[in-house]
């Protein structure tokens, strides 16, 4: 028993996602950019797509010098940049100052722990939220990712490289859908939606975790540990954590009158807000089915133990009795009158065997096996 | 015991309905008209009733050009148009653009998941919600339902064939109340009105489920398995996700300025409302009773644990003591006074039987049985 | 223990005032009376008092046209129609069409099931809400009061006799109190008072059930079933559901600004909101400490538990040693020195007795008896 | 242990402050003023403290007549009038009839049952709120105080005498602080004042309860019987039925802008709403301590029975195998070859002191004891 | 097991910070200053860091005269005045009155027990909070400290010595930041941030301690006993009520319009304000966690009980039976045939030892062990 204990232990050393803040910004003089993360040891890695309606011209690795040329010079080409690996603190704060970001943007850019943020400025819109997804081996995964747009460029600051954006990607590639068409407010609605589609995907899987969950805990408590129930409150409370707030800040976008959202993709956005808004309300559906599986579990554990004491009963109720009249028979007394009869050795086995038939009877009327 | 819980297993592989988020518009180019919901084979059927105060008449089976045809010159009569079958993608595009309907919409009447919602558009309103019922086997079964309606017509688009409308069908042909009369929003009223009227049903089913559940408890815990709890709290909890926003909408509707809207239907809209807080306040005192279930299923289990602990030691302590005395006079000294005396062994029962005579009242002043 | 189950499960099948809602009016034309609630064969009986401050008038058992006439001649006297018996819907289309009251508030009144409801149109107002008390088997009852008052009349719709108005009707004939010197909206007021007060013996008798069971928990857990919890649980929760919208309705009320309620009156009504505030406090009092219930029932469970457990395991812990010992004793060795020894016999008895004194001795220390 | 029951039992004949609505004014005739409370035979006292800021005048033991002269000729003073014993109706409406004080405040008054409420006239203002304590036996008391100030005079209606009000009775002897310097706003502040810094000392108390049922928990859970876990509850219930509408109405002095409260008075009230903010803050974290002693309760019952399974268990593994090896060469076979061996007794002997040895370091390492 | 509890008692005897209320401001005159607190024999010590652009003075152990004379003369500089030890009441007074301090500010800060404020006055402003943090034997420690500032100087008025703005003293003399160059606001500013970070700890210090209990819990339920979770939800509940108003106090900072507050700092008082969000979202997913942790006890409790029972059940179901044969053989009867044949006697032992096997395999089969 203890080796499966400390299997589902190893489970409770809570994935990093679950850490609620390691290591937040203490301490530290305000608006000076600090990484706040795992530590990594990749590469920075800048990625351009520059398109507008006929073209498409892929830059990858570029260095910022390029980047900022790009921007200031092909401006009848939008620019989606793709900074990926945002410990690079040096680098991050170069691009920053070079485009005139805001130092506190810059802050909580580097800050992977930054909860969801919408900041609008007079030129340029922030907004920080969460890419978050189980990594194969089950474990939830939270990257933080920072857009910031104007009309020329849109750059899009992320933890690591990401496997979300590439239908987007695709589409520009492809010219599927309105993208190329239309201006970057349109690709940061994409981007964000893909972020936003993408928590059903993680809702699903803990659908599918807790019925999992829920049949090996009916089958057999013992199995489905309490530590995989913790770890799957711990998962919904850590979603939750990142959602809530980006429905907020969707909805703060809905009804926002900043300039650079163009009317036609405020259809798009009521869309993205509804989407976000059924994400919420599933996390909270499996908030309160995942808090009730502690009383399922609870209740098998006693149902499996009425079934041990059951076997007690039954085994101790039949033979404590018998073994009482054996031994009464056992007795040493001189003169005990049955000892003698011919048949009494087979009439008491018979009696006893009477009484054995009579006990499971009670007990079959009781309904105990 | 294990056949007992398999066969529970099947409940919780759960219903459709109660799958929450299976497979939504992901990675999907915002606006693309994509059909989400279960796979179908049945035939797209397009039904309509023309009416006014004078006549009916009935199309059935139309072909999208034909349905085109009356809502533009049949204007002197009012068009319910049944669309059913929103799985055909291809004809609801078709109708959608001739009729001038936002492709948003109809991405929303494709997408079964969708939760409600209502559109008010300048010349047109979109109103969504879920038609909620019990199929004959006791499964809950969630239909989506997109209602678009305007002066002239007013299109039900449905998942599949229903029999909630039925009633309104013969009100409209035998001239029953007052939709003849009245122009196409007291229709749009009443189809709302029906399908709010049958959630009444679900939460009557839910509540005769319930006490169902709580009698077996009460008789016997076993046989009530903590999966059909469970399920029960799950179907309450798809039932509210449905009928809590329909609620808002219900309540957007009476307060709305809309031109569509007339006076005289506005005062059936309130009372509407007031059908629909009746429904919601009910689901939340299921919801109340059948979270109080658990408990209930726990004190039960605990009840007959100890009934079976009071037969152990009951057994126990009557003939442990009895057979530790047999036990005595089976000891094999060659000196023990008593096994010479005559009337010993009859002395030795006495006692026995006064013992065990003790022993019983002892249990009875307990209570024990 | 079955028969035990078995009759609490009678009061399992809930009273009909737990019904939550048995037929309502479903697929049915709006705006058609229908009376929703239990079948009765009792007559429809029509009482009037009409009184002035100077003389009172008792007409008992009206017709209709006695009514309407009383109120459109007798403009002098103000009349307090007692409609009784809600189910005779004829007689109240009759009457409500004679009277112009609207259709909707006719069927309102018809329904039994409508949650309480304030309308007030131009020349009369309707207050819908729930008459609650125990019936002396102690059966929780709700009976459905519809008042529709203006300034000659106030007509209350009952749906059947009650006992909660008859210290109006004694204050009418004593001439005690204002009743007789002040308009009709006093008189609502009254009715109104008169409900809410008797709220507060519905609260007592919870609070009497609630000590009660409570007590019996206690004292043996086994007499009072987990049913009886569930049923009191269901009866608080009905009470809310009648009781909170009554206390919103006080409220529109007290701030209303409609031309039939007196500035004097004004006061009394903020009074009669003080009431209600205070019975909804006790309501939600007494469900924190009901909902407590379950827990104080398994923790006593779990206490009998452990008495029974402690009987077993003392009795077992002396007597199995003892046995063990008298067995060993009882072996057939054909060498066992101890056999031959001339005291060896009461030796053992001895050592005997003082191992059942060291395990008193040990379970006292525990505190096990 | 049917004794501790009973015992406790008599606990759970809730003081009567527990008692939540006994007795409210019911079929009365509204504005008729009713002594609401519990019965007392003791007299009616009025003392009145006449103070200015150069004199202090006593006056124990007040006629009507003469409260009335005090207040209407010595203007120069401000008069606290003290009425101690509301149940008094005669004398109360007396002298509310010649202060021409509303019929419903004297209701209010008279209502020990009255929840807290503020009720500003134009020339004078109500407010009422409930002093509360513990006697010296640990019973929760609460006493019903109604306060009427306008400039020259302010009336404290007490239910009876109390030592809540002694120190402010000092400060006005012995001129400390500023209520003789400033008018009667002030003495009205500061009577509510002593009364909610009066509520910290009933959190403590509170506090201390919960602390010491936590430790008997912790050391016996049979001691801490769950009837005082429940007690608890109701008294956490009852003052928070006091408490909170009081802050509620200290909130409405705060802001109201009624010509009575001074300007300079207005921050010392800011400051009182921050105390009942506190006091309200810790009623509601005993609120969630309180509730999660029956979960302590339930653990530490199980501990324990897992403490008495575990005894029992070790004492059956060791000798019921023991007593089965005894059995087997207690048999009568004939034939049996060890029960010939010189030592076969003693081998016999030693392996049942090794199997001894083995259940133990077996039930050592499970960490059993 | 008695000791392990009492040793957890200790624990129980609450660290001094989670005592709610103890002797805050009884029956005392208001605005008469007065320490509220534990008691102390330390000496209360004034340092001023006098600072600007240029230059950083350090005055320590100032006397108030000191104090004086720096703020009213050396105004080209900018003091931060720190007073440490709000017992001594006298010298806190007589700053107070020479800085023109309002006494119910000086109040509040004598009182270390008072909750989160915020006070802003026309020429100053006044902010109490707590600072939270865990000692080193891992007890929850409260400090009050009041801060006090305008454009010349800023008071912060502690408890005791503190660590936590050690780093602001070091950008001070270091010249690191904004602060030497930036008005007093923004020092004010630091201060709050400084506080808010340590709330970060004290977060992280939680999450250390709730995953040391869940692994100790599941690994051995007795060693965590349920006073250490009871403990840890009484430091969340204490966190709590120090952290949630002082969310709301920092949302009031930001969106006030003070003269004080200069618009450069607004940014960064938006960026507090996401901090301190952060924190309270962080305290309640700890909440949530560590109150599931007593249902985890209860089940790791109920684990371990299954598993004796299980050892138990099956050392009594494989013995008894075979005890009971060997009786059988046992007994005396004169004509018991089996006794004579040669090899019954193996014949028995043979069946025996297959009914063991048998016995053994039905467990397995129920995966019993």
């Amino acid at each position: 028993m203890k080796n499966t204990v400390r299997k589902n232990l190893k489970h409770l050393h809570y994935p990093k996602a679950l850490k609620l803040n390691r290591k937040p910004i203490q301490n530290q003089i305000p608006g000076k950019i600090t990484y706040v993360g795992e530590e990594t040891t990749e590469d920075t890695i800048i990625n351009v797509i520059s398109y507008n309606e006929e073209e498409v011209i892929y830059h990858t690795n570029c260095s910022i010098e390029k980047v900022l040329h790009l921007v200031t010079h092909e401006t009848k080409l939008k620019h989606w940049i793709n900074f990926i690996g945002v410990h690079d603190v040096e680098k991050l704060s170069k691009l920053g100052s070079l485009l005139n970001i805001h130092p506190l943007v810059l802050e909580d850019i580097a800050n992977t722990k930054q909860r969801p943020k919408l900041d609008e400025f007079d030129d340029y819109v922030f907004f920080a939220l969460k890419m978050i997804f189980h990594s194969e081996s089950g474990l939830l995964i939270k990257n933080h990712l920072g857009i910031v747009f104007n009309q020329t460029y849109i750059i899009s600051f992320q933890q690591s490289q990401d496997t979300i954006f590439n239908s987007i990607r695709d589409r520009i590639q492809k010219k599927v859908g309105r993208i190329r068409m239309r201006s970057t407010d349109y690709l940061f609605y994409a981007l964000v939606d893909a972020v936003v589609d993408n928590y059903y995907n993680v809702t699903e899987t803990i659908e599918d975790k807790t019925e999992n969950l829920e049949d090996r805990i009916l089958i057999d408590a013992n199995n489905a540990s309490t530590s995989e129930i913790q770890l799957l409150k711990r998962e919904i409370l850590s979603i939750r954590k990142s959602v809530f707030p980006a429905k907020e800040l969707i909805r703060k976008l809905q009804i926002s009158k900043h300039v650079l959202y163009d009317n036609s993709t405020k259809a798009y956005i009521a869309d993205l807000y509804d989407h976000i808004l059924q994400v919420t309300e599933n996390v909270d559906i499996y908030r309160e089915i995942v808090w009730g599986l502690m009383d399922m579990y609870m209740s098998s554990l006693s149902n499996k133990m009425n079934q041990v004491m059951k076997v007690l009963t039954i085994m101790s109720s039949i033979f404590i009795p018998l073994t009482f009249i054996a031994g009464v028979y056992g007795m040493n007394f001189e003169y005990m009158p049955e000892l003698g009869y011919k048949n009494a050795y087979f009439i008491i086995l018979g009696i006893m065997f009477i009484m054995v038939l009579a006990l499971i009877y009670y007990f079959r009327q009781k309904k105990w096996f």
